[in-house]
């Protein structure tokens, strides 16, 4: 199959910024549509080789992508760095064209190092979709969290949604503000001053009290290693100014629902007894997130 | 598929302590068919996904795993936690109600953490096996020893057998005991004061002397530095009071035959010339835990 | 299927030395027959399950198998010696025994030891595939090494094939020497003093300057820290003596090619710039990487 670089373009998906709404819906419809497929494994997809790269380890991602691959009936290859000559030296990039010279028809990828994935897209001849871009974005963690609102609100325009914890290092944040400004949400978020992203001036910040009246609180992970010159200094201090503890979570609107993307540091970002509560959409979240990679790879892949 | 929680209950296989031996037996006749069969894979299981969960590694029982769940037809996924986010400090319960999300039809798990595994398969909704869990059952290993014994001898009632080495910390020894109790097998174990498993008094321990006498000698595996402060301080002192020696083998009964778990130490707990003699049977044992889990796997998807 | 020593030896690929024209010429042809099917998947070893069994780390080669392996239509099972018990003091001898034992039909194998998979493959009953044997042989690369050379020049014979680099250390520099001195080519050697092979003293050693007028320039990659005590301190001091430099490529035969074995250590070995020049045949040689495995594989699992 012979693309053009516009039509790879289209079939790849590097970020969510920049996305039209029609294009996002199309892409949430499509995964409707998989999640209420009865059959579990379909033919869409044989004979396709997928190769899942993961230059930076992930358990759950990888996992659903592997899920989303093989529900469609594609060829599964898995890349992981820890593994692999990247440790002696090689470049992400002679490995992802390395992969593609062997034949693969799609590339899911995984990476650390910020602003080389464009680069890369441009450079090879199958479709690439971004599971996971250094701190830049995370398009599918966030088309899955679109599709979860949208199945339990029913819309996504008009929702409030509060996005909690080291927006700076967020690669979900970034995609969710991007999506969430397309589909029409009020979208704003809440962190100490040294966890906030200064790249996106545009992002509006609020205190945890005004978080909690949004429709949706999202909290996000907290690695608090990272900030060792922060006020925040332990995950006590972290739990008390921006946790999602029991009792800030009982003053949220009845019909608000708590996200994660998991995997949750329970008893600092989020108390333990509301990782399962009847708010809480986070393991949801995850089922929607199969046929939610279903949908984009079915897209890169659609003749 | 959805199973109340006693049907999931018959579907798992957690251990082996209570199960009577119609079941057992059930699951060896049901490994014998598959011994049987001449396809090399079948479709019993096509479109269902198992997931391999391997939170301790292993190589031959994972392999083993993936084999029969491949022989079945199933899609396999591999979860290993060294590649994981388990890393990063989330719980094993949390990995498995994540992977569970994603819509796998039955887990495989193998987890060092003691007493975990019954809670957790209350919480989740599909069925789960056993691959190794802390020190306490190993319950497809002993199910396929059970079928290597059934095989040479015809039957296992009356059969002496008896287990010699760290019983302490050997989830195999004790998953072998309650089995082969259950069929009417006559077990005893050998072992120092220091490798004795004090959580079961009903085991009974015999002298190495009495142990060859058997019609099974079954050697574990020992690890040494798990016994720092013990009587026994090398491997050439192991080897010259509970090892299997070509001397000592030569005293066990003529249609005696000789097991292991494996790995084996060569010439600690058996002699290098014994592991392939004609009386082991330790590369049988590893044939027969293909068909042993296809049917336990077989057993938990069946509809 | 019970196979014979004889036979086995036929389908197994251990090495190439010694390996007639005639043979060599087989692969190659078939290689071409399945780089030219148009369909990406076949069915043509449906059922038969491979092992890939890696004692020894690589990304590319275990992948290149995989792709093979997979668009035969084969079960795929990875077994990699950093996530096994081979780090408990397995054998690699006792690891293959079990893979074995379990069913496979067939298993690649790369390992580091040298000297053990010759005896290996007498022991075990399946076709044995060598993917990497330490220093000795890494027999599909020069297969895909011909290959290449004989889609680009029409024919091997006559060809004038230089290999610069860390010849002692090169399995790939030995299975080309064996394949390229059978198919009739002129072969040799540029390497500093302490990088030649001593144990293959019919190697011929041409200058820097010599190697450049070859039709064939197969650059090696380098591993400076294996060399403390040579005359070659540094990737600049490697570089200005025996890398393939732009200046140094400039000089080369206008019809002439470069090829890699890759991992390319850029501006070590060879210059970034050159690596996917015109006369660069590097991410060609992964592209026929899987061709070539797919008729390896092919032939040792034809009935």
């Amino acid at each position: 199959m012979i693309m053009t670089t516009t039509n790879l373009k289209q079939r790849s998906l590097l970020g969510l910024k920049g996305m039209a709404a029609t294009e996002l819906t199309s892409i949430l419809d499509r995964a409707a549509y998989w999640d209420a497929h009865t059959e579990k494994q379909v033919s869409v997809l044989q004979g396709k080789f997928v190769a899942n790269m993961f230059f930076e380890n992930s358990t759950r991602t990888r996992f659903s992508f592997e899920m989303a691959e093989k529900r469609l009936g594609a060829e599964v290859l898995n890349f992981t760095a820890a593994a692999s000559s990247v440790e002696k030296g090689e470049s992400i990039y002679d490995t992802v064209r390395t992969l593609e010279s062997m034949g693969i028809d799609a590339g899911i990828i995984r990476l650390k190092p910020a602003g080389i994935l464009q680069e890369l897209a441009q450079k090879v001849n199958v479709p690439l979709i971004n599971a996971g871009d250094g701190n830049n974005e995370h398009p599918t963690q966030a088309l899955l969290d679109l599709y979860t609102m949208r199945r339990h609100f029913g819309d996504v325009r008009g929702l409030h949604v509060t996005i909690v914890g080291d927006i700076m290092h967020s690669r979900v944040a970034r995609s969710n503000f991007w999506a969430l400004q397309a589909m029409g949400a009020n979208v704003s978020f809440c962190a100490p001053e040294n966890m906030r992203a200064s790249d996106i001036p545009e992002m509006r910040y609020v205190s945890m009290e005004e978080a909690l009246q949004a429709d949706v609180v999202m909290m996000l992970r907290v690695q608090l290693e990272r900030h060792a010159s922060g006020m925040i200094q332990s995950a006590e201090d972290y739990r008390l100014h921006y946790g999602l503890t029991e009792e800030r979570a009982a003053r949220m609107k009845e019909h608000a629902i708590i996200m994660h993307p998991a995997p949750v540091n329970r008893n600092v970002e989020i108390d333990d007894a509301l990782v399962e509560s009847s708010k809480s959409k986070i393991f949801t979240q995850m089922q929607n997130g199969v046929p939610i990679r279903m949908s984009v790879i079915e897209r890169a892949l659609r003749n």
